[in-house]
């Protein structure tokens, strides 16, 4: 996957643990009977950090959401771990909600905290009944495992059909101090995020205010992660969250100021290399789809045609088979429930190697196919939609629908 | 398929062609390369009709919708003729509407009626220059060979990746004379109608002011085609029609009565038949998906509910592997856009072997997974959702998604 390079910040090592102060760790515990995979993930602050945190919106939310929204409530979003389990999303079972609060308790108990601030999450097959005693066996040694090399255990834990680790992490100056933001992410099935996303954890050593990390992280979620789909499936425990120990020791963060804008762009550029990611591990996926809607008279209608084509089933098949189909992405633009001209629509296909325009003023054009074909060989497909009406621009990120994802998803649960 | 039987009606042989002064005819005029294969298909009525369309509601139209919305309108609701083209959808293209009204002037021509009283319809690829040189061929011929036993011609003619035709008739008394209404309908892919469909053609010979067969189109539209989702992707070319001719010799309905009721029904019976049909053979399906939503405060909420559910590509996944993760029928019922309390949700699950309950007031049920298994190994799945909630109940119609599904749409140009 192509990195992109922003200026005043550079990519770092680490992930969770990039950050001053924070700890992870990472083991099977036994939920997951491939005792080769990790299932079990923990993430650690040695001081106490603020914390703010997106939620699926899927009506059906797992027990972990539930419990850990109660947690940062009490807790006046400030929080300490989080603990994550893979293999079973603890959601739409008879006892999910005490089994999370008992986790979470293990948790506080073992690190000498409150339950309160710990954020507790699961992801996995949904309506099974969830032990705690894996949980009450695998704690007390996650926790004294932990160090700050044991990012990448973490990262492991959360992976469910995902074939890659998804890790980044950003470094940058602000009021001359060194600052660190990075986080994981889990793909890479059930994936069409509303307001939230996938697991994705997020930690930064800058001092902010809860409520001006809510409000970025708000922001941020909405340009990133709400515009990716793999398959159009917004699942029931999906969750972002992000702890700020405040260690870099730079002063607190409490307006819209420069420092703020230079602490978003850290979040903006984490998040959206995740989400990228995610995208490029999609179930199945052979390519990553980007789509661009510019022109847009407003950032509704960008995110909601972007959103539309790379949502499109028959456009992922096609990408799949490499077969520049292109009448496929008018017809996906078409069906957005936006408001703008068809008749002003331009749309280019590009790859890393070449660019062609497909469609002018709403009417396919004649191309090379030959041209078409190299673009579409490579795996980052673009797609750059005109709509000729605005200044808006926004980006969207899908993959290619294959034989695997439906194979994958015949026989998850076995 | 199932076909369900309804009181005072029965089915009829004949499709477009069993209500009288109907005939029809279909032939491969050289737009498909296949000659073994109908790319040209004709309805016409021996006296005048009322007629009544409804259109895909997406933003880019095929050329053909848009000159057919021309004609109903200058024609004040009537017809004689439907000409219908399959291999290219004349959509997205240059001199899209100056063809589709040359190929209705070259029909209206040999049947010696007037350009305005042709519905022309097209499906195929988007985006490529459609030549009016294979219609000028074809016409004559197909107009020669028009007859009442040719309707299955016609309904081959529109066959793209369907690998059945799809016709049904019914036959009912009304005013004690014997009337008939029949449809034939093309499937398979780039199908999630709104407000519309794929093509679909009605015919019947009950006596019916326009008005009305446009109201009774619309309602029922709404909880056949438009529950109907084979791939999410809302075609451009969508069209139902209906053409009424009075020949039954009924009185003219010009009420909501009785008569209008019993009308109402016999065009229910036909879409949702034909609705069923398209569902059983989306591109690739191996399985056919019937979900009712059951106990909704209103209509709007179970269409929701019901569409979300035979939306999900998790799900239809999940019927092709014959898995019974029930989880996934949770989370689809919860991402749905609408308004109800997902603690008092129940979820059966059903086929013509058995009956099961897999989940009570929004939790997953323990079950036998041999019952379900037995249960999922049968071509047409039911799943039945009890919302708790009121008096309201609709059915939504899809597949599974498949190998094939993705293997037609690689490289479905080629």
């Amino acid at each position: 996957m192509t990195m992109e390079q922003f200026e005043g910040y550079t990519y770092a090592e680490g992930g969770v643990c990039a950050a001053k102060g924070f700890v992870a760790n990472g083991l099977n515990c036994g939920i997951n009977p491939d005792k080769e995979k990790n299932d079990l993930g923990l993430i650690y602050s040695e001081s106490p950090c603020a914390a703010a945190a997106v939620y699926t919106q899927n009506k059906v939310k797992g027990a972990p959401i539930i419990v850990t929204q109660r947690h940062l409530e009490k807790s006046k979003n400030t929080a300490r771990a989080v603990i994550v389990n893979s293999k079973n999303a603890n959601t739409c079972n008879a006892d999910g909600i005490p089994v999370a609060e008992t986790v979470s308790e293990l948790t506080a108990k073992e690190l000498g905290i409150r339950a309160e601030e710990v954020i507790v999450a699961s992801t996995g097959v949904i309506g099974q009944p969830l032990s705690v005693e894996p949980f009450r066996r695998g704690i007390p040694e996650l926790v004294r495992g932990m160090s700050a090399d044991a990012h990448t255990e973490a990262a492991k834990a959360i992976m469910t059909t995902d074939t890659v680790k998804k890790e980044v992490a950003v470094c940058f100056e602000m009021q001359g101090k060194t600052c660190y933001l990075g986080g994981m992410a889990k793909g890479s099935g059930m994936i069409h995020p509303n307001m939230a996303t996938t697991l994705n954890f997020i930690t930064t050593d800058v001092a902010i205010s809860a409520d001006l990390l809510k409000e970025a992280l708000s922001d941020i979620v909405k340009i990133t992660y709400n515009c990716l789909s793999i398959d159009g499936d917004t699942s029931t425990n999906d969750m972002v969250s992000v702890m700020a120990n405040g260690l870099a020791g730079n002063r607190e963060i409490q307006a819209g100021d420069e420092d703020y804008q230079c602490f978003r762009q850290a979040l903006y550029i984490v998040m959206v290399n995740l989400t990228k990611m995610l995208a490029a591990d999609g179930e199945g996926a052979t390519k990553m789809l980007e789509c661009t809607c510019s022109g847009a008279a407003d950032q509704e209608t960008a995110i909601t045609v972007a959103k539309s084509v790379v949502g499109s089933d028959l456009l992922k098949c096609m990408l799949f088979g490499e077969d520049a189909n292109c009448g496929r992405i008018l017809c996906a633009i078409g069906y957005a429930d936006a408001d703008f001209d068809i008749n002003k629509v331009n749309v280019e296909l590009a790859s890393p190697c070449g660019r062609i325009a497909v469609c002018q003023n709403g009417a396919i054009l004649p191309f090379s196919e030959e041209e078409a074909a190299k673009i579409l060989a490579e795996d980052e497909i673009y797609i750059l939609i005109d709509l000729q009406s605005g200044e808006y621009s926004v980006r969207a990120w899908g993959c290619d629908l294959t034989y695997d994802y439906v194979k994958i998803n015949g026989d998850y649960r076995s």
